[in-house]
């Protein structure tokens, strides 16, 4: 990683190299591209067509639950991103799902980029779009995991990952640095989690507080956790460029493993900048909606750890497209996941399947909210890893019981 | 402009300029953020607090209506992006009217960027966002207009257009070059603009239809308006950068007067690409969220014409940092508005107060949709030029009987 980047920082400097660099980062992007258009979901394993006869949300209180149902009778469920879904749920019912209806499952590649320019939807990209397209993919993805007898990992790669190790992550902005490490200690022992992630500074250009909060807790982090421990820093677009850099070189100094989201979000060409000054990886990537400019920020060598979010950026599909443009850099994944619903579980799929996931992933506590059945994990942390259920589909029974209480959602 | 163009292609192709190039790039962003940072209200025009006693959304049939009341018992009003509406008012319920009540309006400037933070919102930026925001503010400043006796455009600066020339939009993509223009004639007729804009392309990458219209259409449209009409092309991000440039090239033969959005609109670096291959000015920004974007796209000479979507932006104070930008760089502004509700009734009252406005607006004709009253404007086209009405605050009476039928949206 840091040849590469001495390579874009001399071809910065040394004007005499333009026109080669030019020439290098064509190469690159070309890469990128070729990555990201091969095939993801396994056509090959369903002889049939898969039309999908209906595809309903259903809400219970503040709970939304995705089915599709096939011609065939075959059923498909994902539970939403439930926390932004109950803003949401209009876009999903008036201009997602009725697009599915009568289509075939096994043209998922296509219909995720289909359903954007449909209506025009491409004008809503965000999490607007993203979560309602992703709620239904997560369904579809059931549905067929259950016809071909698979996990929703085995639908779209190998499995390289049976069990997925995690970072413990929190948030106690606002608190002084001393009871932020004994929060932070508290929560790292319930989870046994080899690695954990904190927060510095104040999110997107927020005053961090109290006062002298981040200097103080960058140092206590390594002190408390000692040499071998996997720390991650997560600023939430805390700083401008001179502040990212000279926080980030504190966190260089203890040895931390990533600096997360330095500069907000939408900050490109400063985010490149934040990366080009530091040897300490940058991540990023939880708000980008956009598969062109993950395409940048990985060819300009701006983000070193992708962490695509598999709601925000509208499912496994889009999301596995930006982890292949990753993996052709060179890079890892480590996609972005909130703690509602079953975005853990959808996690951890997404993860048993990725080549180059990242060494840790995200944990914030699975939501006791949805009524299960798991056969093949407790779906807890056991020493720091959590197994991945080995389906079909996502591996669940959610409670029938609970299922029938919701009720489809008209727009 | 070209002359800032050619000084970009320079420092790019001969890279001994390369720390010159970059230290005249920092100080145009400097000059850039100097002016996106001058405040817009005219706080100056209210002696005493306007507390917002009530900020609410109503609804008749998909008609949507925020009112907002002070605790004076002053009112004001605004129609929503109605067709955008039905899919985000649980946005604008949730998550953007409730932190506007108690707040004093006169601090609408900073207002606009707190919510954006406020409850994570930042996490929404697109129109899922900026169309609830934009909503409550023309209503505020419809509210802050009748206080003061002011229209909304002399809440924001100085009246430099108290009429408005217009340009005629029109969608004819999928009929023949032939038929096209047959019915771009009619529309231009009936409208009497001295301006005009046509679809080249297929939306979003989508294949042109029929095989060889654009290519046909170009030559017919200056031939048919002859030399001394203002044309402007939209290719709605039809192109890649090698396809973009060669219709570029088409265009500039005709003398057209803006291609807008040759590639989609989150390929940023292509569209400085296409800019820097081309004389003919690039219009943009209408699917633009982020201000930081606007700036690198100002600030790097990727557009010529800035167009920041009054709705989709999230509103009048947004959209002049993007035009004060603009005008920085010495460059227009001709805000994008839809026709749906009242947008251009907004759109006449921002460019009324827009010092660097380009010479003609979208208009794509009046919804019929709202009665209305208005004394001071017909709000047609005469002779291709709107009246701006001259308040106070939007200059419009909705009519009461209306305004009855509206309930109140519960989340």
């Amino acid at each position: 990683m840091s040849n590469r980047r001495d390579f874009l920082r001399t071809a910065g400097a040394v004007g005499v190299l333009a026109s080669a660099s030019a020439m290098a980062n064509d190469e690159r992007l070309a890469k990128l591209d070729t990555a990201a258009k091969r095939p993801v979901l396994k056509k090959d394993l369903f002889a049939e067509p898969v039309i999908l006869e209906t595809v309903e949300l259903l809400r219970h209180g503040d709970n939304f639950i995705c089915r599709v149902r096939s011609t065939e009778g075959a059923q498909g469920l994902s539970v939403s991103h439930n926390a932004k879904m109950v803003d949401l749920y209009p876009v999903a019912i008036n201009r997602v799902l009725p697009f599915f209806v009568k289509k075939d499952a096994r043209e998922l590649d296509a219909l995720v980029d289909e359903v954007y320019v449909h209506q025009s939807n491409y004008k809503l990209q965000g999490l607007a779009l993203w979560i309602p397209l992703a709620t239904v993919e997560f369904a579809i993805l059931d549905l067929l995991g259950k016809i071909a007898g698979r996990s929703m990992g085995q639908l779209l790669g190998e499995i390289h990952h049976p069990q997925v190790a995690i970072y413990q992550a929190n948030n106690f902005r606002g608190l002084s640095a001393e009871e932020s490490i004994r929060r932070i200690e508290r929560s790292v022992k319930q989870s046994a989690a080899q690695a954990v992630k904190f927060k510095v500074g104040g999110r997107m250009r927020q005053v961090d507080r109290p006062r002298g909060r981040t200097e103080k807790l960058i140092a206590l982090m390594r002190e408390t956790f000692g040499p071998k421990m996997t720390i991650y820093a997560d600023a939430n677009g805390a700083y401008n460029v001179p502040e990212a850099i000279r926080i980030g070189r504190l966190l260089q100094e203890q040895q931390i493993d990533f600096y997360e989201e330095p500069v907000p979000f939408d900050w490109y060409e400063e985010t490149r900048q934040v990366a080009d000054a530091l040897e300490i990886p940058i991540a990023g990537g939880e708000q980008e909606p956009s598969l062109r400019n993950f395409r940048w920020l990985i060819g300009k060598g701006a983000l070193q750890i992708c962490q695509p979010d598999l709601f925000y950026f509208g499912g496994m599909i889009r999301s596995l497209r930006v982890a292949r443009m990753a993996q052709a850099a060179g890079l890892t994944c480590t996609p972005h996941i909130s703690g509602t619903g079953l975005g853990y579980l959808y996690m951890l799929h997404f993860v048993s399947a990725l080549p180059n996931a990242g060494p840790f992933h995200e944990f914030k506590g699975l939501s006791r909210d949805i009524p299960f059945a798991c056969d093949s994990s407790s779906l807890k942390s056991e020493a720091g890893r959590i197994t991945v259920p080995t389906g079909p589909g996502d591996g669940l029974v959610i409670a029938p019981d609970f299922l029938r209480k919701h009720k489809p959602v008209r727009a």
